[in-house]
């Protein structure tokens, strides 16, 4: 990709109005743009890293097994009533009346949407464990949004939920495990007696940590008041047992930032497998010559043949203006091309 | 994949609220479930053709050069209102108050945020021809959804938008060219008085289209009212021309159902390229022979070394239901084991 021909609208200086450094570089090097109070559209830069995470989360999640679906934005309130969370919700949930006066809303979570779903096919302990994701834009009203894409009213999850016929299945294990790889593990089940055993006050060091995802086990929180039931061998029945799991792919974006950019210098270390190009090729351009730039055309081609995503600052900018930009996109790799022209003998 | 191991909730027969194919059928394999009126779950099976789409629709757009934004679903009415499209929209745009008492809206379609994106970055001709893309969920509060996701009121779609200099640029051209590959093209620009000397009333053909994509040219429909212009060579300014390009991605896996499900056989024959899987393994297995499912998982290791999913009915119903399930679901190749097992000699 020539940087002549793409949408990367840089900012000379940090926005003032960014407080923490996500925010900041993702405003100066236009990944994302504001569209309203805690809203953001993505822009190129923005958007390949983002989609670049989301399909590790999907590649992580069918690894394991669970099966991808897709639960719509807008939900009825009838469900959120039978779950008794409509009116707890309070006013972070975004409530909408359609033309027809139906109560609906702006899904900020899926568990009664999820558990809509399981109940009206799923009928036999025989079709369990089931475990199932959706990738979907959620919107909580924030009163105070802020941050960025870090705290935003309007994001993009992942969200997974779990079936089982008994508290001990082994859903929430496997899922467990994984997420001790992501970057943060919480749990209703957390036992506070054992935690309190082992960290004692004069080990415990007070740092800050960013959520980007967490684990949820429900029992039957939602199956009992919705009535989602199985049979099970005996000829009883009993409620499913649900657990969520959760990752924050938008926030992940500003968690990485967080994670790796030196806002001292000003360079952004992106990790290779979600850096928004591989590599970077600068070559050093002037009117009367584009020997470099015809170089760096042909690395490229190479490039592409070993599916290698390349950015070519193809601009006739200063060489030091050149550096501090590709610095700031933050290409893992960068190949610099300086042709000093020799003058002809007379 | 085992079919016991998927979310694949197959009805017996024709849900009666359905009226044409694509929605009968996909009900009837479980593709999608509705959450309420033209609101839709799109489970395991639908889900894995829309993204296929998906993937295509994305892939022929970056061919071209668009590139890939990823703008909010939910807009603030204040574009709206310098469009002068907020008063004029009418009762199918979902308009929302949120908790600051800010009208916002669930965006029908994205003129207008991309306008606001592109004047706000964009300042000189030398940055034109611009061609950038979403693919995103719309809401259009319809008074009467019908025909399952075909008509529905939250929608997923890819909309393209141009930017150039001049009514007389290349952006149209190229990407009407590659409309004219999908299935429908309409055109503010189409000249009626041409058509209609090619088109005589003895030549017309009545008969039923689908809409899955339009192109729409605006000139400066938006960019003057919202003010985005760009400089150009002789010092003068003028409004950016703009056009759009739509093609309705949950749309289009209702469009191939009506063009390819044999209703009457109750067969489904999807396109390799966006069926769920690419090929159904039905073995045939009784409670003292399970050679034949070895058989189709042996075969299937082979099949996932080359990159081809398949599907296993591991299940011990008989023969004609396996085979009828299948051709519902539709797997463009099946492979039938029935291994019959030689009596011993006593």
């Amino acid at each position: 990709m020539l940087l002549s021909n793409s949408f990367i609208p840089i900012l000379k200086n940090n926005p003032s109005e960014a407080k923490i450094k996500s925010h900041q570089l993702m405003l100066r090097v236009g990944m994302i743009k504001q569209a309203s109070a805690g809203i953001y559209s993505w822009l190129p830069l923005g958007f390949k890293v983002m989609k670049k995470i989301e399909d590790i989360v999907r590649q992580e999640q069918n690894k394991i097994g669970a099966q991808e679906i897709l639960m719509p934005t807008i939900q009825s309130s009838e469900i959120w009533k039978e779950s008794g969370r409509y009116d707890d919700y309070g006013e972070e949930m975004l409530r909408i009346t359609d033309r027809q006066n139906r109560e609906m809303l702006y899904g900020p979570t899926n568990e009664e949407q999820v558990t809509e779903i399981f109940r009206s096919s799923i009928k036999s302990y025989k079709s369990l464990p089931q475990l199932m994701y959706h990738i979907q834009w959620k919107f909580r009203d924030e009163i105070r949004p802020r941050f960025g894409i870090m705290r935003g009213r309007e994001f993009y999850m992942k969200d997974a939920y779990s079936f089982d016929v008994s508290d001990e299945e082994a859903s929430l294990e496997s899922m467990r495990k994984k997420y001790e790889q992501f970057y943060a593990v919480t749990d209703e089940k957390f036992n506070k007696e054992e935690f309190e055993k082992i960290v004692s006050k004069e080990n415990q060091l007070i740092t800050k940590g960013i959520e980007v995802g967490h684990i949820f086990y429900f029992g039957d929180k939602y199956s009992k008041p919705m009535g989602a039931s199985v049979d099970l061998p005996g000829g009883k029945k009993d409620f499913v047992k649900m657990g969520s799991y959760g990752i924050g792919v938008s926030r992940l974006v500003g968690a990485i930032i967080e994670a790796k950019y030196d806002d001292k210098n000003e360079i952004m270390k992106w990790p290779l497998s979600v850096a928004p190009y591989d590599i970077a090729l600068i070559p050093m351009i002037n009117k009367n010559d584009t020997s470099a730039l015809d170089k760096a055309n042909n690395i490229n081609i190479e490039l592409i043949k070993n599916n290698i995503d390349a950015i070519i600052d193809d601009t006739d900018e200063n060489f030091s203006s050149k550096i501090k930009k590709m610095n700031l996109i933050g290409a893992p790799y960068q190949i610099i091309e300086i042709i000093t022209k020799q003058k002809n003998s007379i």
